[in-house]
């Protein structure tokens, strides 16, 4: 079996995550970086792929170009798949023209700046065909997926409550205009969208309690603050949540937490026992059953569900983590893609990873959020 | 140094917190239990009393006979204070008769069950001159206090953002009805008041955010709720908070969360720094600052205040825990009669806790958080 | 049931441990403390003594006039128990006079100075009929209590290994001769006998595991070391362990481990399974079995053993610690005294406490453990 | 700058470590997998490489045509490296035909079988110069650098005890000769060499204490155990160590410690400081300064030396692990392989990974544990 080609527009020089896409692409030896524009920046572009191999003829100064010589060359030699890793104001353009002609795309978070342009996305995927992966990569865990598992096998009953939290400290302090690209964009409405911390954080902790539960939003509460004077977006978003099932959330999540470093966690309550878990310590799940001591459950160990199992590569207690997640997105988007390439169904097993769906319920969070933290209502309908 | 002497309403068979309130008495060998009328039924308070050891002429079947003949004995036979112990209904015409009556007064929380009671106590206190101690007992915790210190100081810098959690899980099935005398009357309106979960440990969670930051709540925002069929009062509760000098708050409190024994913890964000401390590992208390590692203080450290040394017995590394924080409240309340028997003044460190004004603001608490409950506005001003 | 009268020995003014044994008594309200030889300074043990209220004609500025005292009154006056709390070297005096009159005694560890000693206090009271408890303290935990019913009732197989720790730092630094009482006689071999750190709290170590396992050493390797110049006896004392049924065993012990406080732990491992307790961190067990997850056994939890639950007074998530702990070598010690002053005998589960022969077998572990540091054989014989 | 090409030795079907290497190697892009003889089984060997996408005429049946048919192609395809990850027993011939040949080699631990053979090892590559680094993987960890930091630049003040553990369960049983590859040779005196536990994992706590504190062992004694009927090696040994600078050790290894998954834990204590690190939660030392309250240092602060910095990807609270690790150890070697290749001097901060010396140390350490444990005598001199 050969391995997937894939291009990547974004994640060129001073870029965190981009490299990160990368890593976790390369750990499992399934694909190959062939093409790209990593920069908005055309010297920047050029000189990223530079450094990072690329052919000359495959390393563009825009992401129109590398496109167009996709779609020139011959099937054999062209991108399985791109993947799309800039700023959040360019997904929505980039994943567009891709998924149009016909290429898999996997996207990154939160999917785009409006519902529209996310229905836009799903209708062109409707006819294209393509794969569309969007990289919550939190849910690539082993054990987010056994808490999945024994969420939707009702090995907890009926859900009653979800806390979840992502705390980040970063930006207690003005840190944009300082020289710090990551601050920078991300604090920017023109690049980042309506939302700050909600949009950038708050929208994984969404996709974690959505990915587990399954519960449906009806209706949320939101307190949306700037803490830093001169931040132009909310560095700290809070809300209480209601489900469609009588269920009740609490999301949490800032960057100005101090101490915090990234700091996503749930704890999920159903009539018949909880779970914990931590992105920090990701290996350990706590379960607490009503009638028996809490057990922990590691990564690794022969109880835990086959979509856990299948998303494991080491032994119980060699630790893996935040590159193993991402790269289980990854490897859930390769299958569906070979399978495309095949002209064959998924197994129930392949094929884990967040979709356009996802992505689409992400972007409403978010404008639904902005529209509670304006609203005098206490719940706005979700 | 005497002891002073002391006699308890409530408590008896059965009764879960008055043994708790008695053994913290005990613990330093400074009181005597004296007097009692131990039970609202007169033949449990009578067998309690003897049980306990109650000389048969100060262990009275109706708490009115107790207050009676206290009156009645001469000042060097008299009880220095009383401590309440009864389900909440019973508070205020007790605390009130012992107030009136020049008596200091130990009462548990919540205080009354309504603002207009908790008022009508604070005059009838300005004018007999009783103290009035309301056991909030997790303010007695020696790291509560140095956790209060740091923020009072300003180690935090501004204070932001609070989270504060009150988690259990024993009523997540319908306990009451069978047999638990606990469940029975927390469940009860007519004994537990307007709030179940929110007034029983929610209010414990109000206080100890306030107690450490001292902040003023301008508006809330609270959902509860009912999960158990067949329970009369919110067994869950969440609010957002915010606060007058622009903190915000979240409050989570539950009794259906299966895996939370008495799971009350809280953080506090400020521009220079966070806390964080929870009640099932009350010896540590973890301290980040903006530009240095975690640091975790340990109760019994050189570096901790006060206030922190004096609520302190063992060394570090030997525990102390649930029973020394209660009889903290306890010695505090202590000084303060002392003092008022002696005619001086208490010294800054002396007579440290809770008093009426946190019992009203308790109440009130209660109250707005179930108005807000009811109401569609998002902000119910405090 | 009257409360049983207690003298103390030692525990005057800056002592320690003996303010900690009067509130461990107090606790309950079972105990009462009426009479005293509270210091070897004749001054310091009279001021001591009007200081805890005792009367002046029950406060004696000697041990033996407190004996000659208490053997004069009547037995409706007489205490019901002398608790000895001097440094070691006292203790085998006092408690050799104590028994020898009939009187029942709770002594502190380590029991005496000698295997001769110890023997000569097991004849005195096989004579005499005395209730003699050592107060091991930390077997006083409930928890402990559990591991103890876990191993024993076969709950973890055949036990291989056990691996106990004492971890202290307080003596990193030369403080005996600074001011510093614990330290001045702790590091003195005529008050504190042949060993420092493995005498203090290694005794502790060797009798958690055995009071646990109930496995007996067959024989053992140590390494003791004096790390701090200037100290008369060892700092730091480490073994290796062999038990009669083939298990092996590690034990640690040092007072120069800076950032140690008072961190006794313990692990057992079985062909079945293991526990790990912490002192600590002391309401909870972790029980690993052999093909489940492990499990947090939390105090007061509905799956515990019966000697756990007596030797529990609150719910789970209300922690308790030391003082408890301490509560329950002496609620053991009483049961037996009461049973022994009204001529019953013990249930099973009463008279849990540890007794001479306990204490015996520290003293031989320090000498065996001196022996094999001396010894350029591998295994010493115990 | 071009990937460095490396073959493997070992690690085809059934091998477990083998592709933990390659996922290494595969992180960074910065290596290409090209040639290898995979198994001792020559069908295994093709079938494995097959799968794994090695070319035809570079996929070999055994290593020695590996070797030969590299020597044959000119250098612009020749590999830079060999990665040798078989059974410990054929890591001696393997390692020293490709030394003896000029080519650089990874090699798994234990190095060899005896220090004789480690001895040519060194005496090989003092002639060809090739570079050679042993894969204690664990140094590889961003907070053991740091840790290593600490010591060397003496935060810690003189080094007085060290504690390192490495506690497995999976052995409990007698899982050899049931299908398990692993326990299979592991335990198997021909191909693991003399000892079992003690070379599998108590080699690696070895090298783990000396990588962070340099310090060189004088004496140790040793006690060794098979406690499952049928094995034939050791599954259980625990150390008493004394270092040339008077400090002391213990080292704990275990395969039978059930609950234990790859519990590698080390603790360091000066007469400045301690530090406390555990591999199943990498990301996080604990630092106790004596006059201080301990910090936690997590990885990915701003606080940490150049070498933790430079073996990090991730940002703090996006955990790295178990392969980041391991990659760390093959970027060092890549730096020495570079270094070599363009003939210049490594800086200071490059080449960090484990030497030959390490790896003689190690294979030194085993024999003489194993020479300690059948001897009567306490200390066996290293």
């Amino acid at each position: 079996m050969g391995k997937l080609r894939y291009a990547m527009v974004g994640g060129g020089r001073d870029a965190f995550i981009g490299g990160v896409h990368r890593k976790a692409m390369a750990l499992d030896g399934q694909m190959e970086f062939v093409a790209g524009a990593l920069s908005s920046s055309p010297e920047k572009a050029i000189a990223s792929g530079r450094e990072l191999g690329l052919a000359d003829d495959r390393n563009h100064a825009r992401w129109q170009d590398l496109l167009d010589d996709e779609l020139r060359r011959p099937a054999s030699e062209r991108i399985d798949f791109v993947s799309i890793v800039t700023p959040n104001h360019m997904h929505y353009p980039v994943a567009k023209a891709f998924a149009e002609a016909g290429i898999n795309v996997v996207c990154d978070k939160p999917l785009v700046h409006s519902s529209e342009q996310a229905q836009d996305l799903i209708a062109t995927v409707g006819k294209s065909g393509s794969v569309f992966a969007v990289s919550y990569n939190y849910t690539g865990y082993p054990l987010v997926r056994h808490a999945r598992h024994m969420v939707r096998s009702g090995q907890l009953g009926e859900i009653r409550k979800v806390i979840v939290e992502y705390n980040q400290g970063w930006l207690a302090n003005l840190l944009e205009g300082s020289g710090n690209k990551q601050a920078d964009w991300r604090t920017d409405p023109a690049r980042s969208g309506i939302a700050g911390c909600i949009g950038d954080i708050g929208s994984h902790a969404e996709n974690l309690a959505a990915t587990i539960t399954g519960l449906e939003i009806e209706s949320l509460c939101a307190d949306l603050t700037t803490f830093v004077a001169g931040r132009k977006l909310d560095d700290d978003g809070n809300l209480l949540l209601r489900y469609s099932n009588g269920a009740r959330g609490i999301l949490i999540s800032s960057q100005i937490e101090i101490g915090g470093e990234n700091d996503l966690r749930i704890r999920v309550f159903g009539s018949l026992g909880s779970l914990t878990w931590h992105q920090e310590n990701p290996n350990r799940l706590l379960h607490s059953a009503i009638d028996a001591p809490p057990r922990i459950l590691t990564r690794g160990c022969p109880w835990l569900c086959d979509a856990a199992v299948r998303a494991t590569r080491l032994p119980a207690g060699h630790p893996e983590a935040f590159h193993e997640a991402f790269a289980n997105i990854y490897a859930g988007a390769a299958e569906a893609i070979r399978a495309r390439q095949e002209g064959r169904k998924l197994s129930s097993l392949e094929g884990d990873f967040p979709t356009l769906i996802d992505g689409a319920r992400g972007v409403r969070f978010i404008e639904k959020t902005v529209e509670s933290a304006h609203s005098t209502a206490k719940w706005t309908p979700f």
